[in-house]
């Protein structure tokens, strides 16, 4: 870290200064310039986000800017060459682009069982389904819980697709896990970390979706909860930012796919349908996340989205479906992959 | 709702949406205008956000508008009287501010029980002190756990004063409640559904923090699921909001106080320690709160903030902190309150 | 618009808003429901905005909605088939992308010689370069003015390119015109409501870059100024918004462009130069924005971007640009378009 | 400056990166730590801005991070006293508060003179109205021009205060220097630098607003380059940024009051009226921003404001105007201020 001093620094404070960066196991290395003096404090200590505030409380200290990335396992630096890892048979990273796909959330038997067949036909490698279900308000429907598991479960073997779902609280975990072959950890709960610790230590692949307000170097720490219990199949999802625009749901952070893909070996998923909110806006920002280099997406996709429980607005109808997988194929090709 | 038609739409499609419209349970009134049409649908069925989805996926529909305040219980239309209750011995709401205070974390039994000992003195009203703590990084200090809330509870009842700390986790709810006098729900987990859900049955009284991309309507409706669970001791806390703005870790939305204020009658408790990040603005911010309209302050007091194990930073000292409280006093007397 | 009432008006009140649209000029529907009042008022006043502030004031009123967009000529409504228009010789809109590049700054003769002549060769339709430089810090380069243009001008001569440039005050547009292809008005200006109503007036072709905290929505009515004068020669450019991340100089809003095609008939150039602020990360964006439908791009070129004079670090060398230029091509002839 | 290497840096490249910051005049020392090198580049060069693009370039770099603020004129090292300075016979800045108070627009005679009457007598010590208004939509409201300027010096005259109106375009300046006591740069126009350098050599003094998304150090170099043209009667106005939150019009971002206070001597004035955008509001924020040690407030005062040709949602009646100001006097004089 840098330690930038005030112009108005006495000698006597810089030499505190510097001693308490030596206690605290850097190597300090004082630059005098003519208007200000810096201290170079270099060194891997643990605890070095609380020496950074100890630091900046001191006497003549104006700031203390850090210099290295935070996050370790999760970096290029750590590992540089692209992760993969199988969710069933399904591979996630690699040439393959990864297509999750299904209704926000699982309805009834009939319903999960003709959108699990749309999807598989449409090109799907994952089926995605919610059966606990985060909603902003207490006194919309909830999800179907362990009985939804077991329908999402059926449906993906009935059409031979692995599965993915929510898991909203680490009281349910045990129990998804007995039927998902993926966690899908949600916006609202990407950086709670007590869920992050328990997930990362299933050891079953995780979609991490991005929450709203977090920064990407936020994002990269949440993964590094998984990754620090010892699961790297960890797959990362952006979808959407909360900004001021109002025309769409969120703001799809296009940007965070090569700014992610310099940053991480880790795969990255596009969710085009929250990264929206409308329906008509999901295939061409898919597209777009698979230009930019996105290794797979995460669409909703309901048989009769007028009458679906949750998202209905932003949910693709399996025909649109299958024009959206068509046209990411042609583009994947044009890129040197494919669907 | 109103359900907007689009300028093209046939009579064909308007008679199929009223059809719809009905079928919810809604009455319809149809409005023509020369240049478009539209329907007013009054009611108040229950599942009214779906339907409103529902709607507006119908041919013809050009948008879909609430004309109501989705919450409910904690609404000024359904109590307009402000709401204030006991924590422990002392009151959230009315005539005299709270004083929430207290380290972001409790480090160990000298640490909690000196700061304890100055914020009683200094007219704290309510100790504060994390045991179980959410970090960015999952290689900082993660909190002392039940070790803590014994250290806590008991400095509280040294000094004679009621506790609150924070629950991260749904597992940890029952162990906090043996200890806390008042749960506090965290920004991260401000819509944690599952949380929210399990302290509303918990009968605690809770201090619900403001998530950093929370807006003002989603953060009633957060109150509202513990308010469902039929706990209506619930404070509101503002903490500032993420923006583009970097001169500051969050910007407080000084706003939101009025504006709470308008919509519900819960008590609003300002924390100016989050809402800066720096300790140098705690204070001017906590006058500009209680200038405002809020009815008390939970503020982060350190006897040591550069040896604090987290955001020490934003701590005030013991002596700045009563500086703070002494001017708040003379603010909050020049408005008809008191501290 | 939408009047909402409060549920406790009285009968006298809403008789009193009843006239008072009337008295506007429009058409008053009521809808009295269970809990609440609405009333429609439906008509196309000029002065719509104002009766909406007025009627908002009324005692009763809790809402007042708008039903229409606000913008007129620029709207599919007005016009529904895309607009194409020519800048010299070459065609915004239509099959083929427009390809806008050139330096950040005019610097020397040699520097926009020699890079007309890469852009050129390398697939540009368009040539671009500051002469007036918009800059945050009064003490750094403001561009070289008149002999800027000279300069720009003479070197797209010299390689058969049309020029774009900025515009930053009203005062400069006379002399500008006299060089320019195309006026840039750039996104610090895009509110500059004079700035706007001039450069409409002089009928030349207007890139018209969104603020970056400008909405879609304002952005349109942007536009609508410079087409309310009868300049119909307008490109809308996308080129980042301010969001909270950091790890970016902006965010590029790729949901921008589906919106904005399915709201108006104008072309769509996009800039992801300044929408990343990093030149590492322009091309997969500029991708992206081709897959999502823009209708081209606006990127940075220089030589030696490591000496440039502004915004160096977000251009691309000539030998990145044709590499780009390459994969563009790909992915738009995927997509049935061509550069 | 530091120049921040990657860790696989060559010592080859670190000496060309040492040679450059020699090459541009600044000292530079070399920190080698295990895991990464810095360099530290100490020097006041005039183009810094542009070296440090330059260094971020080459080969080896990781970043270059700023360590002195960019603002010279309006920085505390420059000048550590208060900044105070007289518009007509009122003094900015100081123990005195300033009170800026008027209609939006000046719409005629007989509305200007009887608002002008009420502030006076309600405590105003400068009147306020717009001759020339920014507005969104180009089919509303577009102000008086010159007829309202002489409207608005007369009311000034009348009852003894001096008046500060928007200036909207170069070409509007001489014109409006005729009869303005003080300028209005609006928010719009904050980083308009043409009009900046225009309005800094006309001398007037200047009511800076900030931009909607202009952070807290571009607010300070826009000031900049009015105090660069020797004008440093220049007072700076918090009205509110632009966020998620649509609760409200903006978010006053109540933190920059006590972050300027911090690093700049030039008086600051909180506009409540567009930091909320609602009347019911204005009142609260007006106290917070007070508390939180503003030098003034600027308001909108309409007699009529259901029939304001703009913005009359967010004026206050004089009557509400009136307690307004008193209940602001009484805070005032709780933290040693007076009105």
């Amino acid at each position: 870290m840098i330690v930038v001093l005030k112009p108005t620094i006495s000698d006597d404070e810089i030499l505190r200064i510097e001693q308490s960066i030596k206690e605290f196991g850097y190597k300090a290395e004082i630059v005098k310039g003519e208007a200000r003096t810096i201290i170079g404090a270099v060194g891997n200590q643990k605890e070095k986000q609380q020496h950074m505030n100890l630091l900046g409380q001191l006497p003549g200290v104006e700031a203390v800017v850090p210099i290295m990335q935070p996050n370790k396992l999760g970096s290029r630096e750590f590992k540089n060459e692209d992760t993969s890892f199988k969710v069933g048979d399904s591979t996630i990273g690699g040439k393959n682009l990864t297509l999750i796909a299904g209704p926000c959330s699982v309805e009834n038997e009939n319903q999960i069982n003709e959108i699990a067949k749309a999807v598989k036909s449409g090109g799907a490698t994952i089926l995605r389904g919610g059966a606990f279900k985060p909603r902003t308000s207490p006194y919309t429907f909830q999800g179907l819980g362990e009985e939804g598991l077991k329908l999402l479960k059926n449906a993906g073997d009935e059409v031979g697709l692995p599965i993915v779902t929510e898991v909203l609280d680490v009281k349910d975990l045990n129990l998804i896990c007995k039927y998902a072959d993926m966690l899908q950890i949600g916006a609202r709960n990407c950086q709670n970390y007590a869920l992050l610790k328990e997930a990362g230590k299933s050891k079953k692949p995780v979609l991490l979706k991005r929450g709203m307000s977090t920064s990407l170097n936020e994002f990269l720490l949440c993964a590094e909860y998984l990754l620090a219990e010892g699961n790297m199949a960890v797959a990362l999802c952006e979808r959407g930012i909360r900004t001021f625009e109002t025309a769409t749901r969120n703001t799809f952070d296009i940007n965070a796919i090569p700014v992610l893909k310099e940053k991480t070996h880790l795969p990255i998923i596009a969710d085009p349908a929250h990264g929206t909110g409308y329906w008509q806006y999901v295939s061409p920002i898919a597209y777009a996340a698979i230009a930019a280099g996105a290794d797979g997406l995460a669409v909703e996709v309901h048989d009769k989205p007028e009458i679906a429980l949750s998202d209905g607005g932003q949910s693709l109808k399996p025909k649109k479906f299958n024009i959206m997988v068509e046209k990411s194929r042609i583009i994947a090709n044009s890129i040197g992959r494919d669907i």
